[in-house]
């Protein structure tokens, strides 16, 4: 299997594209006609630009509404043919995709349609050149892979193959076991593109909103393992129409498509129908048991304060640092790190973000192994500097630069604590709140990296997404989607916001950058914990009375329970499954906040209680009467 | 007829959603039940803070999955909806809205739901309040305003009637001669929303595309036709989801929403149907005859280099101002301003965005009349300050606070040229390019503009929207949209920006602002054009050669047509109707451009060579080798 994408996915001029798409790793590059023409380069030009870049060209396309035209339309269509002929010959480029007939003039006709293509077949022999055949899903006459498949079989010509889509083949939900009959010597290229699943107009969705591999709803790793089965070890090249990626960071985009296709290739690889498949072994996604650890960076004023808040919910100081200014606060299962180092990666981020959260560790069976699967799917790792005898931890960068640490139970990597501090107490007196463990965490980030995290956690981690729901903030909408395991060890919120006046989008733009906005643990019994933090001195965020009100309406709650959720400010929902408690802090700064939530059965994470808290969050955020946000 | 808004339409928290819908002159306003949950007012609080705006509360809304539910959940929906009646008396409203159920628990039937709605009616009668019931579009058993009105009849209750909503009714595309028969008295209120036609499933084009009432496709004119002819004259009232209105400007949207229900209120009042509707009367739409006259704003430098252009271009100096620093350019009918005064509002504009097309004159039949239209559909008018004797123009404030002067050939206005200026003639030989008349102006705007400026428009002037076009610039989708008239002689194409990497998003967050990026002047010979500014000295904007090759296959075009054509640098399109030729200049600084079309016939603007005209604009705009944008 090798990798190729179309110009057309990526922004930016022609040049530019080429070098995002070659720094991003693949093997070719499929030429988008109107790419090519915009640019004021001769083809030869080109096609050297591109081999200059280790490139191959994979493709060149469009060409449009070939087949099945009357006279004299017929003859104008293969001169123009014989014009792109040309074009291919200068770019050094020896397949174009004609894609089926939209045009209102074209004639129908499975043997007619042969005709022309076993003729177009003898034109493109004579110059050494291969033509591709691909059903568009809103073709006129031709829509669906097998009946292109059917031209091609007739047209009965070496020069003339068919081109799979996953989007044309999925979004008409056409069947997919139709792919594996065909010889693999008659598939010149698969195309490959995800969508989100949106019922919609084809054409429309086409247009605006495909995907990169994983990303979307459609069943792309099926779809490639049926391709698979047929022998095919050749080119997946992406085309991807995406208004969000035409207008987005060219090297970005080009980095996600790659992973993309590696992480599909390596999926449909443990396929038994894809023992033909040519890719790099890796090894599986790594199972996350657990966050092992939060850790924060603060300056010494903040850092006091943000002790206060820890001790305020329940956490101890367990240890500090033998080296370096880090303490360990623990709770239950939860340890949570502070670090005021005047030197090193934390310190870095401090300087450009402020006191945040801006390190994860994740729990996974073998380190070494997950780390090894990280890079292989193009993440960058984090190298640290650690003392002589001190643990290394591998790490990788996430969200915003941050830092995930991959530790594992069975190596000595679990045991950093150990190795690398000292026990500590401090002597006040803090009432346990009876959190347990973390429940998720919150990553805020700008709405147009969402896809890239979703694919970046889902391609390394066993996790899979939950669908998008929208979060309204006064301010505008904020989506959110999840990546989580079944076990619920894995929960992570992507919260993407379009725009700064909400306050996900405040969060980004006031200096915090994409991150960790908040963290959420989990108690047993929310009440016994309420009790305990009020014990601590504890200000829970203020929640409007309006909403008790409603709230027992909604789901016919005894009104005991709903005097006290109102008493301590505690939200609730509740899904087929079980029930939701919700109680939060109040922000840090303008940063980031905590949640305490007891989880019972439940499997979301109060979507409908959002619009209740930001408006808190939001009040609490301003000086009396002066809305700041 | 009033007019009312629901608080979910528009962005911010509570308070600042109040005063923007005060502001824009609503009379009442409808409590959306989370906008009012999320506020730690009471309700009597809000119900005070609504008529302190001077605000009637038009109606509570939704209440959810009421009608059909078996027991137990039937009676803990009575007790739900006794709820709700607590607070809308204490909020001060009578009307509340309840949506037909989408729980898979309800039972259908519909004497089981009139049933349900006679009992409601009881309750609600008691405490003096009313229940009006919507269909859904998507409702389980109820998605249709017919069977919603069978169930309201049989319910057979004073205090039960319907609320009809245009996006449910015309999503369905349902008979809306249907409404023609229902008793006014038994309309409690009528929603109103648009959308743009896009193929989708309901819900989701519900919740994320409708807009107000003339931004989008749908029929609003013939339906709220049809609710007049019943003798309803209450309140027509916005219920707007838009994820961009959302995050938008809270008092710029509320501004929209006015104009669009008074823009539809005018529409149905000229209507036969609609003899009872109360409300102000004002003028038709005014029929533009043309572009009286372009004025640049510049300082001296810029003035000089844009007169060399202008006279590039085959324009004369005709006439200077008597009192100010304003010079006529004049070839064919067209007429473009320089304005070098040192004061004024020519120069205001001049200070913040440079030497830019600031003002637009609009030739009409009558001015004044335009221009009281125009203000009572919300236009801010902008008063000049002139010399004893000059002429007083009428004006508005237009795209990005840009005039637009209001000339008439029958008023002395239309003569204005010859009162304030006096002839004036150069020295230079300057050879006509058969320039006839401004063929479009084309003004940037940022994308969520564009349906401001689209009703802007489309309500004060006699003119129509086409369908939104994708311009595909190198860095992103720019959404192109034309605001025109049966015949021509208005044509304004506006380029909605999405993102600054884009020629026209560059243009905007330079410094430019929202406004006019580019005039097309048509010519009747594009050739003999292209000749006499050869002879002027006049540089073209540069196409690459790639263009050409394409352009003679795709067109079947004679080769020696597509010789001349590459020889000066003239663009080709193509429809049904005829030719379009289009050649470029390079922007002024990093500024507007102008353009030279010949239209034959075509009804379009060229958008399939935008991104060939694009990327030649861009090129030239950086220096060899650097990438600018």
């Amino acid at each position: 299997m090798k990798t190729s994408i179309a110009t057309v996915s990526i922004s930016g001029e022609f040049p530019e594209k080429l070098a995002a798409i070659a720094a991003a790793g693949f093997d070719g590059v499929e030429i988008f006609e109107n790419d090519f023409l915009a640019f004021d380069g001769s083809p030869a030009d080109v096609g050297r630009m591109v081999r200059d870049h280790g490139l191959e060209i994979t493709l060149f396309q469009p060409f449009r509404d070939f087949e099945g035209m009357p006279e004299p339309l017929r003859s104008r269509t293969f001169d123009r043919a014989e014009r792109k002929f040309d074009i291919m010959q200068q770019l050094g480029t020896d397949l174009v995709l004609v894609c089926s007939n939209v045009s209102p003039a074209a004639l129908g006709g499975i043997d007619r349609a042969a005709a022309d293509f076993h003729e177009l077949g003898e034109r493109a022999a004579k110059r050494g050149l291969k033509v591709g055949y691909e059903a568009l899903a809103w073709g006129r006459h031709i829509n669906d892979h097998r009946d292109a498949w059917e031209i091609v079989r007739r047209a009965d010509h070496a020069n003339i193959g068919i081109i799979l889509d996953s989007f044309h083949t999925l979004s008409r939900k056409i069947d997919i076991n139709s792919i594996r009959s065909i010889p693999k010597e008659k598939i010149f290229i698969v195309q490959m593109a995800d969508a989100p699943l949106i019922d919609m107009d084809l054409l429309y969705w086409s247009r605006h909103f495909r995907n990169m591999p994983g990303e979307g709803d459609l069943p792309v790793v099926d779809f490639t393992a049926a391709v698979a089965a047929t022998g095919y070890d050749g080119y997946l090249s992406l085309e991807i129409f995406n208004d969000q990626f035409r207008g987005g960071s060219a090297k970005a985009i080009a980095a996600d498509g790659h992973r993309s296709l590696i992480y599909l290739g390596d999926q449909v690889r443990r396929n038994p129908d894809a023992s033909t498949l040519t890719m790099a072994e890796m090894p599986e996604r790594a199972a996350v048991k657990g966050i092992g650890f939060v850790e924060f960076s603060a300056d010494e004023a903040d850092a006091e304060n943000l002790e206060k808040i820890l001790k305020a919910l329940g956490f101890r100081r367990t240890a500090t640092h033998r080296s370096k200014k880090v303490s360990i606060f623990e709770q239950g299962g939860i340890r949570l790190l502070i670090n005021t180092e005047q030197q090193g990666f934390a310190n870095a981020s401090f300087a450009v973000h402020g006191t945040s959260a801006y390190a994860i560790a994740l729990m996974v069976d073998d380190a070494q192994q997950a780390f090894s699967r990280a890079i292989a799917l193009g993440a960058d790792p984090f190298i640290q500097q650690v003392a002589d005898g001190e643990v290394e931890i591998p790490a990788i960068r996430g969200v915003g630069g941050g830092l995930i640490y991959l530790i594992d139970a069975n190596s000595e990597l679990g045991r950093f604590a150990e190795i690398d501090f000292r026990p500590a107490t401090d002597d006040e007196k803090i009432v346990p709140t009876h959190l347990q463990h973390v429940d998720h965490v919150a990553q805020t980030v700008a709405y147009d990296e969402m896809l890239t995290w979703l694919l970046f956690y889902n391609s390394i981690f066993e996790a899979h997404k939950t669908p998008m729901v929208d979060i309204i903030d006064p301010a505008g909408v904020v989506r959110s989607q999840v990546v989580e395991n079944i076990s619920g060890t894995l929960r992570i919120t992507l919260n993407g916001a379009e725009n700064r006046r909400t306050l996900a989008g405040h969060f980004i733009a006031e200096k915090f950058g994409s991150g960790v906005q908040h963290i959420a643990f989990h108690t047993d019994d929310i009440f016994a914990t309420a009790a305990a933090l009020r014990a601590n001195g504890f200000q829970p965020l203020t929640i409007s009375p309006n909403y008790y009100g409603d709230v027992e309406a909604r789901f016919g709650l005894d009104p005991d329970l709903t005097e006290r959720l109102k008493a301590d400010n505690i939200l609730y929902d509740r899904d087929d499954h079980g029930e939701y408690f919700q109680l939060y802090s109040s922000t840090f700064g303008e940063g980031f906040f905590f949640e305490i939530v007891q989880r019972s059965g439940y499997r979301g994470y109060g979507a409908a209680n959002a619009i209740f808290r930001i408006a808190a969050l939001k009040k609490a955020l301003r000086p009396e009467g002066v809305p700041k946000l």
